[in-house]
């Protein structure tokens, strides 16, 4: 154990302190208050995303123009094409501008205190490393990695090098699912049971990466990670075994990775979780919370383009208006480093995530229920 | 094989003639058209309740008052004050009047053509046999058993007697789940891919049958049933296996059956449903269906006070008037008796959700995926 202790500790304290909270923008400083230097304002993070994707394109780059406390002043990219239209758009300097192999020189640049890893899942990892050994706090794009053992050095490379590390789950600053976990926490429908929730969508181009096994592709590591994340924000507790199957109907386009996985979850105090994620159908995008007394839901649940909510009870709405969540999280992550906090959603929430991926990939080998791996192994 | 053979070929067919059939009134009589002979006008068949619980007196008796082909005219009792209440209620002579130990002079009663059996589930085996013996068509409560051996006993009893056995799967017949057959069957949203659904209450009284083993109780005979019906009926196919997981949190209370059981079933053409049963918790009373080119769904969805339900386009409503589900299921199988047309949610109905249900409790010891056992055993 050890190394990711740290992260750990700081969970229960937080989510006590979650309790009335309300919404994002108090949710990262836990029960502290703002210590008041006043050095915030007007102060900017500088950010360099690494891997100028479609997601940097139009939600990232646009996210951080709205920022108040973040700005781009880094970019990474094997495409000086489109590392010139970049630095138009977003004025970046000639020196914030990196490729693939100059990208650890960036240590002796002041300018960038973070690097967001937009790369492909499989290239988490080492690019986590290389930020971390340079110097960098680093934001990566969900799932964190590809395996729980990627995340443990991820953990230990961070906490080495004493940089913040943050895992990108949007949702966890979303109204919606902010007013969620305070109904479960609250017992605002009677204690929390059950929950039905799954994400998926139909993958079009045959080519993309999401479709290739070295890559890091599949539904569950995708889309899936997204619903295993809802059900412990929810339950604020950890699954203890899964139950997995995996679907493939089409076995050409989905040769080499998860086309379809319906999983079940089991917890300690006896709440349960029926999960699905798919890269072949479109419209499951919802969750459902239901406690002894009634039960509310989220649907469209997980994606980028507004969340609806409802509740069994007419009198407690679950309704807010639609916030960019890349903005959130992004500024969110900056003032806990202008003010030195510690930020909750870290390396462990991304570890105890693929750890239950782990077992439900075990699962639909083995076809038997199996235990989650322990965070401290 | 053999004796299921009749019952099950006449499925398909019917499943066709569904498409378009619209609504519960035209549901039993498959293609053929009605004959026309205008003996049913005001003919009504005679129905015997066995067992006068809180079911028959709440649900059956009073819709049996507003049927237009059936009429009570015997009852079974251990009760005789039951049996004076009833027979002043529902003008019921003493000569149909019966106890557990006389019900099978009923066969010398040619006023009595359906024997419904309202009783605790261990008991729906014998008496569908002692009926059948006695000539009656028979109309049995869900779950129609206790295993799948029953069910198979019981089909072979009625067959050999030339008798009806219809199983009490209301929502068979009410709108909105007719309707979500035809949706999926005309792929109005598209091919239906998946399935989440549950249904669960808090079992109150500690002394009740339903938490006997002997008796036939458990959350998965009683309400899970349902569940396993809503998916079969919905995608008109058998599912291949399952996996499934059972949670304890009240042991005593629970000590001899299933408090929550949470389910997968796996299709052979891919199709998958996220499931869950309750004696334990409230609210998850809700089926949603999901297609590849949107959803639809129904809340509340296994009850008798009323469905509601709700698609994913606007233009395409899922929303009818409540209606009563025992007066319609009766009608209807007295249509059929009148009409001599076969009953289509017959035994083979019953014993496939049985062996689903064998299926499942095998995989909450094993731990398991397991396989699904075959109507020609």
């Amino acid at each position: 154990m050890g190394y990711v202790m740290k992260q750990e500790i700081k969970r229960r304290p937080f989510l006590k302190s979650l309790i009335g909270a309300g919404v994002a923008t108090s949710l990262v400083h836990g029960q502290e208050k703002e210590e008041g230097t006043g050095e915030k304002d007007g102060k900017r993070i500088g950010w360099a995303i690494v891997g100028l994707s479609r997601l940097s394109e139009r939600s990232i780059g646009p996210a951080l123009k709205k920022t108040k406390h973040s700005k781009l002043t880094g970019i990474v990219t094997g495409t000086p094409e489109k590392a010139r239209v970049w630095q138009k758009k977003y004025d970046v300097p000639d020196s914030g501008v990196y490729n693939y192999d100059n990208f650890d020189s960036m240590i002796d640049n002041p300018d960038i205190d973070v690097v967001y890893i937009v790369l492909p899942n499989s290239m988490h990892k080492e690019f986590t490393l290389r930020a971390a050994k340079a110097g960098k706090h680093v934001y990566v794009e969900k799932p964190m990695a590809i395996t729980p053992g990627d995340c443990r050095e991820m953990i230990a490379a961070c906490d080495e090098a004493k940089v913040k590390l943050g895992v990108a789950y949007r949702l966890q600053f979303e109204p919606h699912h902010v007013e969620a976990m305070r109904f479960a926490r609250e017992e605002v429908f009677g204690e929390v049971m059950h929950i039905d929730a799954g994400f998926g969508f139909r993958a079009g181009d045959p080519k993309q990466w999401r479709l290739k096994k070295a890559m890091g592709g599949g539904a569950m590591l995708d889309v899936g990670v997204y619903v295993i994340q809802a059900c412990r924000y929810i339950y604020d507790e950890e699954p203890v075994s899964v139950s997995a199957v995996e679907v493939k109907t089409d076995k050409e386009k989905f040769a080499e990775v998860d086309e379809t996985i319906t999983w079940m979850m089991q917890f300690a105090s006896g709440r349960t979780a029926n999960l699905f994620t798919s890269f072949n159908m479109g419209g499951n995008n919802t969750m459902t919370v239901y406690g002894k007394k009634g039960c509310y839901g989220i649907k469209p649940c997980f994606g980028t383009g507004g969340q609806m909510g409802w509740t069994s009870d007419k009198e407690i709405p679950l309704s807010f208006p639609k916030t960019d969540h890349f903005k959130d999280q992004m500024d969110l992550f900056s003032e806990a480093i202008i003010d030195g906090k510690e930020w909750r959603v870290d390396g462990s929430e991304g570890l105890k995530d693929h750890l239950v991926m782990e077992a439900i990939f075990k699962s639909v080998v083995s076809g038997k229920v199996e235990m989650v791996g322990k965070v401290y192994a």
